[in-house]
């Protein structure tokens, strides 16, 4: 059967299944999805139960959208929506999308506008035809956010275009007789960066995660070129577990090089990897280093991006259906689990994650509906990597403020933009609130602003907790008044030419460039101010000379370009604990605790010896079968 | 540096080295060889030194043709070469090919024209400006010999474009600076069948054996369509070990799907596997099963094949030199050792191989300049698999037929047409020349004459004494008037309407098909005959139903096509010992005394039990990583 027919025979199908005076004009795969276009939307949104029973009974995710011939004119729409939300909801920015008939609503609060189960969201429909789509106006502006937004909306007809494609991609006829499952492995395994893994059936291949190895311009790329990733464009999916640039970095490049599928992720990564991705060839270009990509292969990866919630299943290829769930590691952070054939095997990458609560995030998820085999990160996988507790780092961190603040010094903490940074912002906000430690200004150079304002935008992907204080108690920390953004130059200058008791976070985290530079520059001589470092200090990096004792460090001068040599007198502290990883413990339990028991666990994203040895312990505790993963082999799973 | 380039510059550094005088008109790869073409073939014939010297500075294979012009008209140089050559050499079938400039000469001893280190060769040449290329005229005639020669005459001019691009392809520039080498297998692992492997690096792709598994229909094919063979188009060369169907059955198919480079193997296997591939579309297009490929396609693979001695060290892409060293499985047989990279690392992939003496070849090689990595056959891999010794087979064998003569029966012996077959029969001929056994018939139905012509055609393969003895006594046990050729259906149909005391060898050597059928049919219900197995019968085979004591075998009747039940009152004998393969204890010693002593030890080719035994005794008696592989993995080697 083509897939035209099959689209008929759904068509029919469908409906034999609705009441009888309902007609649908036409179905269509769209991505992932298979859309109903009918010039009765309002039948539709009356019986909210029949596209779940249809999507049940058909196995396939199903939208419904109105025939473009039954749509109300789009000023006329905006009255009536507004007649229908309520006020409070704070709606604005309408944007009318023919091609697909959706209304794009921005809304302060996007509750007000779904309703009960979506009850204003189907009233809309019932009044305009137009499909209602709510997205939360951001808290703080993100740029990020807006540019992405816009950039979609302005291609919305050739995104069309390409989920239809996709579409049919997914949908189409197989014929293979032999079963096999098979991962192989181009990069990420015994080291940390450029993780790239494919997963292949003798149907379909998808990748999993295409990072950079920021640190090493020889080992920079996954293997790329090797025959299980090559022709890029037979691909039928990458899948992006979470923006860091060691994940994320090289999937537009995928498009440079004839790559034309879908990037599936979770809405957060989608932004926050562009940021980083922007910001990484922004760097690369200014320092003179190699440039793999341009900025506009970043919007062609934007184009292709389809993104999915946790917990939501997804075909993703005839054979292959993807399913993220929460990882606890950053921002939209997911753990991949893949069900492959009709039972045949299920596989769980799991990406970055935290098995344990933080400030940020709910602790990774272990549970799943079936699971033979785990690929797992190993960052900490050593058996001494024990950390101490998040309690534990955060009092500590707590009285080195202190003490620095009580000689007047300035405290200096070099983060990552995205995901520590937030970590210790919400940790000082509480402090402060709290009256624990003075209310001086914590100011944010960097990307770190603009990559809290992404987190503000998606409360949904942050914790109970924190979600609560933002949605209910109105109290979100984000926006406290502590909070500095270094949005010039001559802000920085200035706080640069009169210091004063401040915290100040900027990146980069590893001390390797970014604006953190200049603030070590102007402190570094004096005995009062304070280094603290919160994240880990790769081996040749800036940051990790300073933690093994430099006192002396040439510097290129800021000035004439010349070099000049900093002492380092100011005191240097360490605070281990905030990390986004699983410490040793957390990894073990991770596996121990998971239900079911898989049968096979693989190694990798750690050094050698951590991976290796993480292997052998979750061996000798469980008498799983384990392996540490090597790069550039292809393991059979079944 | 692109190929013109570098052909000047050869010619350049080979003129640069040659005598003052001495010209030469074009130089030229063909194949692994760089040709130099000269109109002074006679100076290059006076200093046979010039050429070794040259090799060996060069680092590649040389030989020297003579530039058209030079060339003696063809009758005259027959009565030159006449007036050389002594008479005893017996000489017929010169072939003139104008293209290389070569004479083709088939002789009953080709050494005499040859002369002590080519002495004769350089004489003739020196005469006609032909380049003379001796080849034995067989002494059994074999269709497939006589059948290859002239298909390679006539098609001499296409083979020459061949081996000149495939001459190219090895010669091409190489960029890549990554370094890795990679194994992946195909088939043939943790089973016995469809043996296939691809050996890869950043640079290169080669294929080792490319099987079928004639047992099954449903895992009939190495895996060729994953990404690490595809396209086919691209690899660079594909090695054969031996001509079993096993190794070599699916390598006329690589042509119909596209592969167009070179085939490597000895001269025999070359033979035998045509013989072979051609016998096997035969009989599935009989039994009307599935044919996999055409006649056209074993031509093609033929016209494709580049022949090597053991020993010879040949470029078969820009990092992988091919080395083959005897194997002592069946003629031709060979392991390939692969030196990659410029030290980088070696491979042994063995083949099938026997570590011990058989009445027909020398043990397989286990001294190697250098070997890191061995991928080693598992036939005999289980720690109970210790078999008799070939002296005990042998004595067994004789007595069996003894007791059977003495009762005026026949003694009915199933065989494979390639191996097996011709070790019965020397020891047959040895014992009735001993008057060991009485001086019966030999029957020999199916291919195993054909296949014995070509032993009879080779004997340089063969080992020492055998080869003594046809040499040098002049005592070819292969031609005694005792065998008794079945060469038509009335000889057939004789044998078993007249029976009397007789030995009958008939294919096939596991009684799935061929004339062993009419035999059994014919004989079975008597019981003063025997059936005599003397190699494996796999599971599912009538052979291994009838090793297991089924008395009534429901068969097609010969007569009308219904079915027969045939009562099988004949003894039934079983004679281990007779295997090509080497049994547990050569596998072990194989390693044990490997030199140098390898790094990594794979095990493949045998049921998956075995070869997990092997791998595991393997790395507990000598401390060696082992690992029995699976197929549809890549493992990375460095
Ligand atoms: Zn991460
Ligand atoms: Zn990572
Ligand atoms: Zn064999
Ligand atoms: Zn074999
Ligand atoms: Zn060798």
């Amino acid at each position: 059967m083509d897939i035209e027919e099959m689209l008929l025979d759904l068509k029919k199908k469908i409906e034999s299944k609705l009441p009888n005076d309902t007609t649908i004009s036409t179905v269509e795969f769209e991505g992932p999805q298979l859309v109903v276009y009918t010039e009765e939307p309002r039948k539709f949104a009356d019986n909210g139960n029949i596209i779940r029973t249809l999507a049940k009974d058909l196995r396939t995710r199903i939208v419904v959208r109105p025939d473009p011939k039954v749509l109300v004119p789009p000023e006329e729409s905006m009255d009536k929506i507004g007649n229908i939300v309520p006020e409070e909801a704070a709606t604005s920015n309408y944007h009318f999308d023919p091609d697909v008939g959706e209304v794009i609503i921005e809304a302060e609060k996007p509750g007000l506008v779904i309703g009960k189960q979506g009850d204003t969201l189907r009233e809309i429909t019932k009044e305009i035809g137009w499909t209602p789509k709510v997205v939360r106006t951001p808290p703080i502006k993100s740029r990020t956010v807006k540019n992405i937004r816009e950039f979609m909306r302005n291609n919305h007809k050739e995104r069309k275009d390409i989920l239809k494609s996709v579409g049919r991609q997914i949908h189409r006829e197989t014929t293979t007789k032999d079963q096999w499952v098979r991962i192989t492995s181009l990069g990420g395994c015994k080291e940390v960066g450029r993780s790239c893994f494919i997963l292949s059936t003798p149907e379909s291949r998808v990748m999993i995660d295409c990072g950079v190895n920021i640190g090493s311009d020889e080992n920079m790329t996954p293997y790329l070129y090797v025959p299980e990733a090559y022709p890029l464009s037979q691909l039928d999916a990458v899948i992006l577990t979470h923006a860091h640039l060691d994940h994320s970095g090289f999937i537009p490049l995928l498009y440079k090089y004839g790559y034309q599928g879908p990037v599936y992720c979770t809405l957060p990564t989608r932004d926050l990897s562009a940021l980083l991705q922007l910001d990484y060839i922004d760097v690369a270009g200014k320092e003179g280093r190699i440039v793999p990509y341009e900025s506009s292969q970043v919007r062609e990866a934007l184009k292709h991006t389809i993104t999915l919630d946790f917990e939501e299943v997804t075909d993703i290829a005839p054979d292959i259906k993807l399913t993220f769930h929460n990882s606890g590691h950053i921002l939209g952070s997911a753990i991949a689990h893949f069900h492959i054939g009709d039972g045949l095997h299920n596989v769980v990458f799991t990406g970055d994650y935290k098995y344990g609560s933080t400030r940020l995030f709910d602790p990774a998820v272990n549970k799943f509906p079936r699971v033979e085999t785990v690929v797992t990160e190993s960052t900490y996988g050593s058996s001494n990597a024990v950390q101490p507790t998040l309690k534990d780092a955060e009092k500590h961190l707590q009285q080195v403020i202190i003490n620095t603040l009580q000689k007047d010094g300035i405290v200096l903490i070099p983060a990552f933009a995205v995901g520590r940074s937030q970590e210790v912002m919400i940790v000082l906000e509480d402090a402060i609130r709290k009256g624990l430690i003075d209310d001086v200004p914590i100011y944010l150079d960097g990307m770190i602003w603009e990559a809290t304002a992404i987190h503000a935008t998606y409360p949904e992907y942050l914790n109970n907790e924190l979600r609560k204080s933002i949605f209910q108690k109105g109290q979100n920390p984000f926006l406290s008044d502590s909070f500095k953004p270094v949005d010039s130059n001559e802000l920085r200058q200035k706080i640069i030419d009169e210091p004063h008791p401040c915290v100040i976070l900027a990146t980069a985290g590893m001390m390797n460039a970014g604006p953190i530079l200049e603030y070590f520059k102007a402190f570094a001589s004096n005995e009062n101010n304070t280094l603290v470092f919160v994240g880990y200090q790769a081996d040749g990096t800036l940051g990790r000379r300073i933690q093994k004792g430099w006192k002396e460090i040439p510097m290129s001068s800021s000035v004439n370009g010349g070099t000049q040599t900093i002492n380092v007198n100011m005191n240097v502290e360490v605070v281990d604990g905030f990390s986004g990883h699983s410490d040793r413990k957390q990894l073990m339990d991770f596996v121990k605790k998971m239900k079911p028991r898989p049968e096979r666990v693989y190694t990798e994203h750690g050094e050698e010896k951590f991976c290796i040895d993480l292997a052998s312990s979750i061996y000798k505790k469980n008498k799983i079968e384990t392996r540490a993963l090597t790069n550039l082999e292809t393991i059979r799973l079944v």
